[in-house]
């Protein structure tokens, strides 16, 4: 198959232990040593929330229950959508898979905003965040044509 | 790009004007002769509702506003991903498209269900009904494996 003109799929995840979130340093390009929810391309045979689950395994070697929707981005410019879930981490165990540097877990307030790798995860990080204050989960679309630091 | 693995996108919505619904009658295969709400391969530099809108205008000649998010139905044998929003005609002027033999306006009790093109389809209406019937607006996930007619 030979696809010139359609976006392919990203799927992640907001993995929830307690109050903190799951985050991965990227150890790959683009956008190395950046901070972002485990996320990749979703592949033939799987659901979004598998692909959201098996993304999480492979970067974080963390096993979550995938949740609500959050949030779905359309980067324009970079021909993905990026569909992101709520997750819960199973238990507390993690470790950087072989795309990550780094995993932790963090508070709201430890979240590295200046040093998130897309805007699509800001976005989603920012939405999540506001909605858990509301005591809501609602999803949130939104087109993102530029790079964060453009 | 060449993509083998990745599954591709499908935009459609189901237009309502009062109590009715648009549906498609196809002129193409797979499935010419049977019914779909309008639905096609979401494209590059466009958003999910931006495409539903776009194959609403192209395939029943017919301007909607794009609602609330009803389903996502991966496709697995197909390699798709199938993404149904609710939506608004903007006034009740409709004609078939290139891809369209005929199209109509339908009640819920007129909806031609052992004719239906596809198990997603049958799969979003019975969700938008069930919803409408409950004065909800949910949105819905399933993995669908087979044909309808398998």
């Amino acid at each position: 198959m030979i696809h010139y003109k359609n976006p392919l799929l990203v799927l992640g995840c907001v993995p929830q232990w307690h109050e903190r979130i799951l985050l991965c340093r990227r150890a790959i390009e683009p956008r190395r040593g950046y901070w972002t929810m485990p996320a990749g391309f979703m592949e033939t045979g799987e659901t979004m929330q598998a692909a959201a689950a098996r993304e999480c395994q492979e970067e974080a070697l963390a096993e979550v229950d995938i949740g609500s929707l959050l949030a779905v981005v359309t980067v324009t410019h970079a021909h993905q959508v990026h569909v992101m879930f709520r997750a819960r981490l199973r238990r507390p165990e993690f470790a950087p898979g072989p795309e990550s540097l780094e995993v932790v877990l963090c508070e709201e307030r430890e979240v590295p905003w200046t040093d998130l790798a897309f805007p699509s995860v800001e976005y989603a990080l920012r939405r999540y965040f506001a909605d858990r204050a509301a005591g809501r989960e609602d999803h949130h679309f939104v087109e993102l044509n530029r790079s964060l630091r453009a």
